[in-house]
């Protein structure tokens, strides 16, 4: 390879020129990645761009994806250690290159040894301002919002970094379509009230308010992933909630046992089939409580629950919590949307919406939100 | 024109065998078509096959469609007075076509004149067996559910017959995906409670145990529209309810006087904006009650409350009743579901979503019913 | 009904402002309409409109369409004798109206009673001027062209005019997206040299330069059908041939026997499956006088052969002679076009291409238009 | 990361069952990939699988695209070095994974140092025979089948490795909807007779008998890119070429200097902008030539010209050429198809055609060959 000479070495703070994606911890340098559509976008002059950064994970890898000038380029698994990403080479030095880096991986509640940090860059070039986009969103979900299923065959059953996204992704989608800036907060298997497995601890609720409550480990702590968010710092025009799967999910399940505690917990259906009352209404007491934290963290921002991506089932349930959050606190600020089923043709790996759900769920969301911002 | 001299004339009764589709008195002869999707079915051996009709209006003209094996193949305004339609020729002789005319046109309440009666057959061949199809669905609904904006350009704000169907109507595509029959009791402009103008006498579920109580006048009448429909002569598997659209309007539209009584109605909205308590409840008891109505005549059917084809703004209000009505009665064979909102690329005629909005909720429909039937 | 007392009757001479579209010879009334695409347009006010059409035919009955502001709104049969057809009523009558009416049954060689005449109007309202359209295309062809299986399911096998149509030709397609007014020679079964089964007299080239050469009969002939066209009179931008299919299959027929004269004719293939030198050279040489014809009569309209939606085998042989004509002439103003073959997913009744097919091919075409005009 | 102890290091030979892709010279082991579209194939059990590789270049990086069971997982580029990446990690070890690694970057005539090898593997499992496609397709072509512009935003004009691919190529793309294997022999400017700016050393006729005419350097040399391609050793059921477009762009351009011979070369146009007789002839004997040596070596294979995805210019010059090709060797076993140009919509970077022109012609593509196979 003809090594470029002109190659510069820059710290963050020496670029200084960048936009942060996603929820972090911004003081820290390097700068964590916690959740997958976190990321660091430039605008750069120069031949060649390199990226620096540092990863480590015990069990799960993770992946990112780039895009240049707004065009997917590539996407990759990265192994641990600390070494540089060449994001492009050989351009012409004097355009301006919009340069974006993000993570694929959710933040991994399975994995506190996974992180993803960026030290800096490398480039012949200059940084020049990244604008902002016209739109903040916010999407808090579950596996549906990790992507999961977005890439590998039908067949493909196994849990595994490589089958989760944001390049194909909803949340992603509909960002780019209405010019948006994302943040997702989710994680596959958990839920409003519980997971799908009835784990109490797998809720989405209790980790809403850190900037990142669903990296596990020591050393995401130390990243600052357990520091509460600073809700000023950015604000949605509209926060979208795609919880519920897991919910209903957890009605179907056996009794969970804390192996530790010995604490159990279970969603009952009566004899007959239909919800058992009490534990229904602890879900609807759940999404109730959520819509309160959020709209609490974002007084003016446009809140829509969606829901059905796997299936309507807790339709009523949902929309019963939302009249009553609604009628004990007067928001209206709020909306229901329900998002297409994935079907046969439309489903990915996993049995998870593959990109054609996605796609679907996004154009009917956007168009949505289009009638709101 | 040759002649074909072997044309034999059949009564329905000589006929016999024939398939009538949509709600109507199926004793009379002539046989009365009242609303959009009525119609008869035929297979018939011979080169030609001939409808015999009686058409009369005052003011809306009835238009039809016809499928010949199941493809489209005319759509045509109708003229006063009694007549033959071609619906083939030349056709060879031996083999079986399955032959389709359907009313195009809702039910007119208010054109008192408007009729349109089937007399018989004229053909050179023989009338065989018209087997039922897979399932059967009912479909209740206001100017959505009458195909209005299905037909003519975006400019198009007149409303006329000629922009109403059938043939490119949502709940004649779902209908034909499903291989299932459909019955359609719609009227554009009316509402759960009220129309789209506050006028309470409006309201559909005031209608729907009648055979058609939405066609207007003396005639119709004779010709048995308002008798009591007989629910255990077609027992649907599921009830599509896509009603909503309207009593939404109705918040936005000054107070109903009827200049005869003096009564007057209107559904008010607070100062605020917020919907006035008082009126949104009544809205959302006559969702209960018409549930309840429902029910009692289909009690093995699954029913489906679709909405959103025109915007989501009752969302809430439905889903509030929905709940109640579960919680009153226990009967979970209930479903809510939003069908997407038309945009401008989908849009039709009116302001009506047009036939891309339709495939699109039709799609979504179908989806949904595969599921539960 | 209640009828409108205000309705005028116009002759065509007194309606003044109308366009016809085809070739027809336009000082004859009624005004014949010969070929599929012929038609008649005009601007109108008022609230209601009626077209005076008189009819007759033998075997082959005309059906027409009619689109109004642009929108597709009816297609019909038309049985024999005079009588008036209802374009629209009830509309606002202040609005001009844009409205066609044309001839979806190409012009029937088969059958010499078939004929469809205009007479007038009858209207409420006025009479516009109608505008031109952008461009001006010609299309000759066969049963493509006829658009013979853009109606119908795909089972059906007869050979009916309800299955053929400009309504879903490719013609019309290709025309609307360039704005453009179509007129279209063509007849099911013909070809350059002969007809499908070798009929020698089955040619198009010897029916180019009459006004329309293929409708049939001593009544077509007094319309004017016979009479030289006056290719002066509308300069198309481009001429599109859309020809070979037929070729192709007689190269797979029997010999043809004229039971009059006793002559025959047949395409033949070699023993190894070869084309017959002389025959294949016959229809190339039929390819290069025909381009000849073409040009002579439109010495500035760009000429694009298109081939391939029934099969490709022609391809060398109509290159070839292409490849002649211009070594020949030194005229560059041509071009060779493939469309899409049918498949089994866009193919229509009668094994002819269907409606997707038509939209595929016209989508291609439009797009090289694009780069010529 | 916690390691996997029981990764076992695999070079090609003790890994034994593998499939390669793409010409190359067999017996090297490494294995070199010299074209977009070479690649290694696995059947492998186990949780994880690395492949060993090594890379070199001096200006133009070579990107990789790997799937896993059939579907797109990554695309990367590729420092110099000699390392191992990961294919996939944590899989459940029973079931069998079935691997592609595929170079995406052309050969690189401009980039003598540029090279990929395949070492071997390292895997905790077991490695199993892979199974043939059904068909084999060879693929001759320009900077379409090398796949310029199938990544990259449209703005982009660079010329540069990261925008093109075989992962969006159509020729990827036909392969896999016919379950067909692929060789590309492809280099972006060059053409049948010269290049897009007249250099006649870049024409593909030239290097299409060696394993990969198209490598420079000494060390492809090495790796036995220049060796004679046994053709007996894959025989194609299709030869498909789509040459013509850098030739059609010669005619616009200034004549061509070897700096170093003082030769001179170009494909002049007459003062009326028509192509120089004799420059034709020679670009129309090349067509002929080109031809026979395709045939001699593949005497069973149908070849098919396609053309167009850039222009349609040059279709006659071709057809001329294959005409004459036939008329002089009798061979009717060849096709001329064109395929759509790439358009507004589906044109990607540097004004090549995107994924969606791609998509389009791969479609019309498959669908011919679905006839002839």
């Amino acid at each position: 390879m003809v090594r470029n000479e002109n190659l510069k070495e820059y710290s963050l703070k020496e670029a200084k020129n960048y936009k942060i994606h996603g929820r972090t911890d911004e003081g820290q340098e390097p700068l964590p990645l916690f959740s997958q559509g976190s990321g660091i976008e430039v605008n750069v002059t120069g031949s060649e761009l390199w990226i620096d950064v540092e990863v480590d994970f015990d069990l799960y890898e993770p992946w990112i994806w780039t895009a240049v000038n707004g065009a997917f380029l590539s996407r990759q698994m990265l192994m641990p250690g600390s070494y540089s990403l060449c994001l492009f080479r050989g351009m012409s030095p004097d355009s301006v290159k919009n340069v974006r880096f993000f993570r694929e991986l959710q933040a991994m509640s399975a994995d506190g040894g996974c992180c993803l940090l960026i030290r800096g860059f490398r480039s012949d070039g200059a940084f020049l301002p990244v604008s902002d986009r016209r739109y903040k969103l916010e999407f808090i979900g579950d596996s549906i919002t990790s992507g999961e299923g977005t890439y590998g065959g039908k067949t493909d059953m196994d849990w595994l970094p490589m089958y989760m996204s944001v390049s194909r992704n909803y949340a992603r989608m509909v960002s780019d379509a209405l010019d948006a800036e994302y943040r997702l907060i989710s994680q596959g298997g958990w839920g409003i009230l519980c997971g799908w497995d009835n784990d109490p601890r797998h809720n989405i609720p209790s980790r809403y308010e850190k900037i990142c409550g669903l990296a596990a480990g020591e050393r995401n702590g130390k990243l600052g992933a357990g520091k509460p968010y600073d809700f000023q710092s950015w604000k949605p025009d509209a926060v979208i909630v795609n919880l519920g799967t897991n919910d209903a999910s957890a009605f179907n399940q056996p009794e969970w046992n804390d192996p530790v505690t010995g604490q159990t917990f279970q969603q009952r259906r009566n004899p007959d089939g239909t919800y058992h009352p009490e534990d229904i209404e602890r879900l609807k007491q759940a999404v109730v409580d959520f819509l309160g934290v959020i709209r609490k963290n974002n007084p003016e921002s446009h809140i829509v629950w969606t829901y059905g991506m796997l299936g309507y089932d807790l339709t009523f349930a949902i929309t019963d919590a939302m009249n009553r959050y609604q009628r004990e606190t007067g928001d209206t600020n709020v909306a229901f949307l329900q998002l297409p089923a994935a079907t046969e043709e439309t489903v990915g790996s996993r049995e998870h919406p593959g990109e054609k759900s996605h796609a679907r769920a996004a154009k009917m969301l956007e168009e949505y939100l289009r009638t709101v911002l």
